[in-house]
């Protein structure tokens, strides 16, 4: 069943025929938001994301609360959550000593964050990119050798608001030191929003290039200039199988300044299913629950298909 | 030079080198807008686009003040218009009421709005498709009698909000007899945007293999459920040169009840030139143009590159 048979299901040759969604916005997009949401309502967000079929949804972090205020009761939630047989729920992972937490709580999947560029790995781990590859070395290893799952974010991938432009040859270079680490999966991060379909193709080629499987790569682009449903495509057509989205588009873009962040998951729902492949996530339950959570922080959707589902909801 | 060097430029194999934007702006933006603006708030918009480097700007319509108030001042506009050698400024005539008040008025080029749906023909044109045709086929030929560009709107060609799933044979039957009156370009319009690049695929294929010129057609996307620049992505790999665009995304979709409608020009522009595409048109000018336009309408630019780039102006 297409969830918009309305207008019709057309496949385009060259694109697989399901992808799976990394569905970020209980982290990635709720620790951008300023509102500080109750245990329980996180918890309630985690569940319908996944009853309305998700199968992966980065619940949580365990970064220091200083840093992010809006994740401080990771233990809470992970504890309160009524988890899924056959969903992951990766949590991000900073250090050895978020390992630890992890572990303690049954965490199954894990999340670590480097950067390609040494101006935001300064900024957001306060260490050099060599630095953090130590950090992550020990995590990423003993994570593994207890049987998880660990994704790894290759932050400014794409370009950097302070470096602007960043050599590709500087992102292949890191992106395969953390590989090397152990990684099971490398998302690409298009943290700024501003790259173009040509350079995500270039990437992924140089990528495959140097040795890491299409199939372990995954994109995660943010919509602040639109580009992200027309970079996802090409990705797509490259091989890519595993998308990021958050649902709603929750999450702005702190370094560009811009309420638009993430990629919506309702307008990469719009896409795919319109394009026949398979996603397993039900639109019309993804919407409801995002006007569901816009309600809790008090502000509209910024996802294109939820506006224009709810236009009395979201106006 | 790159409108964004910053982020540099990567080119993607199998796309054009140059795209000419057809700016939809004064007209199909503006006449979705509740807030009458003065004449000469239009001519300076209109001047500003040009100064930009748009080539193609649309500016007005005669169609009938009752219909659309906020080009009632048609005549005035066209008559204060500094206008530009090698710059098109296409007018919307309904009919040959309208021809003669543009040919009047020294108009060189024109647009025609048809429909692929019987529904809409009867809202938009009141008449039934084949009774628009009799209607536009006189208008088309007097025109091109006179030497003047005719270029025709396809509109609902991708789905349409009384009848849904609109059949790509009904929609490449209508566009073909559309090009038998002698049209000189086709515009296919998503008016509820809810297309996805299979679809936009299928469409050109059928147009192609119908004998349609790829060369003469052009696409019109709405960005109501974000998949504009995907679609334009799409048409662009099967060899479309021609995009419709609205500077800030200016114009609601009434159809969808939605305040996102037409593709905006700066998304456009960012996807374009971040692929080495020339366009011509300078994205500071356009931005400013914008945020200028925004001021006068009293609400935020839709765009995500206009609100990017200017996030106090838009916030």
């Amino acid at each position: 069943m297409s969830p918009h048979p309305d207008y019709g299901v057309t496949p385009l040759e060259g694109l697989p025929s399901r992808v799976t969604i990394c569905e970020v916005g209980p982290r990635d997009g709720l620790q951008n938001e300023s509102a500080v949401l109750p245990v329980e309502v996180k918890a309630e967000f985690v569940e319908r994301l996944v009853d309305a079929g998700h199968t992966v949804v980065e619940t949580t972090s365990f970064v220091h609360p200083k840093w992010v205020p809006q994740l401080a009761d990771a233990a809470q939630l992970l504890e309160r959550l009524a988890t899924v047989d056959g969903v992951r729920y990766p949590v991000l992972v900073p250090n050895e000593r978020g390992l630890d937490r992890a572990l303690a709580l049954g965490v199954r999947d894990i999340a670590i964050f480097g950067s390609a560029t040494e101006s935001f790995a300064r900024r957001n781990l306060n260490r050099t990119v060599d630095e953090s590859l130590e950090m992550f070395a020990p995590v990423v290893d003993r994570a593994r050798g207890a049987g998880l799952g660990v994704r790894g974010y290759l932050s400014m991938a794409f370009g950097d608001p302070w470096e602007r432009e960043v050599p590709l040859a500087r992102v292949v270079d890191v992106a395969d030191r953390l590989m090397a680490l152990g990684l099971t999966e490398l998302s690409l991060g298009d943290t700024i929003g501003v790259a173009t379909p040509g350079r995500v193709v270039a990437l992924l080629d140089a990528l495959v290039d140097r040795g890491i499987p299409i199939n372990r790569i995954a994109v995660h682009f943010h919509d602040t200039y639109g580009q992200a449903l027309a970079n996802t495509l090409a990705a797509l057509r490259r091989g890519v199988t595993t998308v990021d989205a958050s649902a709603g588009g929750l999450g702005g873009c702190p370094y560009a300044e811009s309420a638009t962040g993430n990629l919506a998951t309702e307008d990469l729902l719009w896409q795919l299913h319109g394009l026949g492949i398979d996603t397993g996530v039900d639109l019309g339950k993804l919407v409801e629950t995002s006007v569901w959570m816009a309600q809790q922080l008090g502000r509209p959707s910024p996802s294109r298909t939820v506006t224009a589902l709810t236009p009395g909801a979201s106006a």
